[in-house]
């Protein structure tokens, strides 16, 4: 551990190179940053808002010095706690970093880390690009965080995940040394790929300043549908139908019986008529009008023969309405318990039945509402463990439940985070999902890149009871709102 | 370095452990394996052919025990020297390991290190699925090799290079510990990407025994066209117009002048009448037969605009007959020196034309051929120093000018290896593309997975002058056939 004064003394450097505008001891925007979306608040001594380069060296030159750690953070939608100060030291925000340059005739976009996704997306679709990968909270998070975790989103079914768009990162290593991983080209076979290593490291082997993204022709039209199914395994059945006729939905949501429950009963949405509380998959293609009359002749005979009913929209409006039932279900389990587990396993296809009766069996050992959505198309389904935090026996009993799902996905041949990675919350777990030889490997370079240890430290390889602490009380920007009844 | 006792002794063990059918002091097939494409070969003391994963774990172990260098090889088409035992010891031959196996729902395959890509690609045509990446020897490289130095091909314009088709790996560290990363699902967020950062890093941090690999629907069809340009500049200016459209061939493969000139003059291939000696781009586009339509619409006002002459093919032979240009200038270049330096950098779209003149100034100061071709679109292209190696005088200008050439792409804002890879041949430039931090980033991650330093010795980061040893007279399966006048 550092000294108190050492890290008085080093903040005060730290003062005295950047000035008062970027560091701040105390106020509520340096609270605001003692927790990410994990709200989980940590102490720590000063706030640096980085806004060049050159600030971001500094400040990790200073740290190593003092040995002070360093956690970087965007805007903080992390649902891990990997962006939280759980050692206390500097927090880095690089929110103010946020330039962004579209390379039209390249199909590439150069941007700073604190870049908002949607904003990256907008900029894009002015030249008629796009940026495809679309977290939850693209309208808040930035590109350096989505990096960071790797983020996906509902449309990685098409085109894959951040990675798939990372062509080249610009940044730091934890010792304050400034080091390039690839450039504006699209190639490159010149010694270790250390932007792959980067990309979903959680912040804690080096800090990016700038990512050259690949962008795609934006789609010239979208078709979205929505069928419901008999039951869950016959949902789940016909995914792995209309994957294996080599269909490539650029969406394929699935959602269970619970979510639906929760998007009827309780947000009171209903998209068909004569069909209740049935399972449904929520489908979107996108690309030129021709292919996607091809491909709803194509879905015709799917539908016919897995579908109990069956819907599309004829319009963006029309097309809105059916995501609805997706975007209320998240708000409508509040009505289940105060608090959410918001778990992003993966499962591979073809365990992807056996994985409807294993929630089946969590939710009745440990007497917990589960609804659980999502990419089916990639097996990252959305398991939401709800309970009520001042219940102390329902509480144990999420923990429970948790420690048991991530046992069950691994065992499935699945894993234990798609997207939102390891963070705090599922250190515990990481022994689960990964051989003692893949942790000791990963351990060893990150002592080797990072041999102060100075970044992000605590993160993904400590295992850390989330449980024992107490989340703050507040509602961010992007926090599903609680439907509690229609 | 190890003793020559020390040596002996591990091999008696290694013969005791995996008995003589797969551990060999000598032969034909040991010296054949002293060797890569690059054919520099060197004195090692024993080939193991291993044939299940508990061998490859075995090899390692026992190596790690005595400190014996190991490298790994699939058929050798390496052109770096990459898989050449410089340092001596053993040589693990992974090419029996060549299971296939094809999981048509997933559009995944499942391969072992030394399956053939050619016969991956054949395994996946018969469930109508796809694999793209394409290297030139593609009917004689191992997928292991490709992960090895990330190879890419003609076909990384549409679909990317090996990187882009890794779903999952399967080895063991250098260490002899098995270990993952990721497995027969689409994401994951689990900890750090260690699969990312084995493929490119040329055998030297693991031993692949398992990939997963990502496929893609068969295109239905496929269109290919050729077209001659006045000037090479206006060649490279119609390539960046044509990818600003947003248009997306699968192969855009440009050949200049010399080319040209070594395809029309020695070769005696003429595609056009009346046009001559000037450069091409041969154009392919894949995928449904109404969207070629929709292409060849909206190709004809680019052709208009920027070619002198066009032809398109209307049949696989015709197809056939302009590739033909292609494959028979490299063996007509031997037509201008028995000896080539066929080097792979990469330049970014913006500085193409600067590029073109940079490539004139090295012709006139080294005073010898480049004939320059390659892939357009993601500005990869093949520079070919011919030389003659018999004279010392141009032995030593062509040493210069691969020099040159390395400090030119730089400059140039590109980099000096897109698909083949540093090993021993591009060694010397690694400073020249990367910076001292980023060196001794990657070397800092070699130490720490492979201690014992034995995981393919000698590779990337010493400072290697080929130049000092003279290649072995031998004809490979896959070398082009010298064309010295047709």
């Amino acid at each position: 551990m550092t000294s108190r004064n050492k890290i008085v003394a080093a903040t005060d450097q730290l003062l005295k190179r950047l000035g008062p505008r970027k560091v701040s001891r105390d106020g509520e925007r340096k609270y605001l940053a003692s927790f990410d979306s994990s709200k989980l608040s940590y102490d720590y001594e000063a706030l640096v808002r980085v806004r060049t380069e050159d600030d971001v060296g500094e400040v990790l030159r200073l740290a190593n010095e003092y040995k002070i750690p360093v956690t970087a953070r965007g805007a903080g939608t992390s649902l891990t706690g990997s962006a939280s100060p759980v050692r206390g030291g500097w927090v880095m925000d690089l929110s103010a970093m946020k330039r962004i340059a579209i390379r039209k005739d390249k199909s590439m976009a150069v941007v700073q880390p604190g870049a908002v996704v949607s904003d990256i997306q907008g900029a894009a679709a002015k030249e008629g690009l796009f940026y495809p990968p679309d977290p939850s909270s693209l309208k808040y998070c930035t590109i350096g965080g989505n990096i960071a975790c790797n983020a996906g989103g509902m449309r990685c079914a098409k085109y894959g995940v951040t990675r798939d768009f990372i062509v080249a990162l610009e940044g730091f290593l934890p010792t304050g040394e400034k080091v390039s991983w690839g450039g504006e080209y699209r190639k490159f076979a010149t010694g270790y790929n250390i932007r792959d290593l980067w990309i979903g490291s959680e912040g804690t082997l080096g800090v990016v300043t700038k990512a050259v993204l690949k962008l795609v022709p934006m789609p010239k039209a979208t078709w979205t549908c929505v069928a419901a199914f008999k039951t869950e395994k016959r949902a789940l059945s016909a995914v792995k139908a209309l994957l294996g006729e080599g269909m490539a939905p650029s969406i394929l949501e699935y959602l269970d019986e619970d979510s639906i429950y929760c998007a009827e009963e309780i947000a009171g949405i209903r998209l068909f008529k004569k069909v209740e509380g049935k399972p449904l998959l929520l489908i979107e293609f996108d690309g030129d009008p021709v292919e996607l009359q091809a491909v709803k002749r194509k879905l015709k005979p799917w539908v016919d023969r897995w579908a109990l009913a069956f819907k599309d929209a004829r319009s963006q409006s029309a097309a809105d309405n059916l995501w609805e039932v997706r975007r209320k279900c998240s708000g409508a389990m509040f009505a289940l318990g105060n608090a959410k587990l918001n778990e992003d396993i993966v499962v591979p296809l073809e365990s992807q039945l056996k994985f409807i009766d294993e929630i089946k069996r969590l939710r009745k050992k440990w007497k917990l509402p589960m609804p659980t959505f999502g990419h089916a198309a990639d097996g990252n389904f959305h398991v939401n463990i709800m309970f009520h935090r001042e219940d102390r026996e329902e509480h144990r009993r999420a923990e429970g439940a948790v420690h048991d799902l991530m046992q069950t996905v691994v065992a499935l041949g699945g894993t234990i985070s798609g997207e939102h990675g390891i963070g705090l919350a599922k250190s515990p777990f990481l022994p689960i999902a990964r051989n003692a030889a893949e942790i000791a490997a990963m351990k060893a370079i990150k002592k080797a890149l990072d041999p102060k240890g100075i970044l992000n430290p605590g993160k993904l390889f400590e295992s850390y009871q989330v449980w024992d602490k107490t989340p703050v009380d507040i509602r961010l920007p992007w926090d599903k709102k609680p439907i509690l009844k229609a």
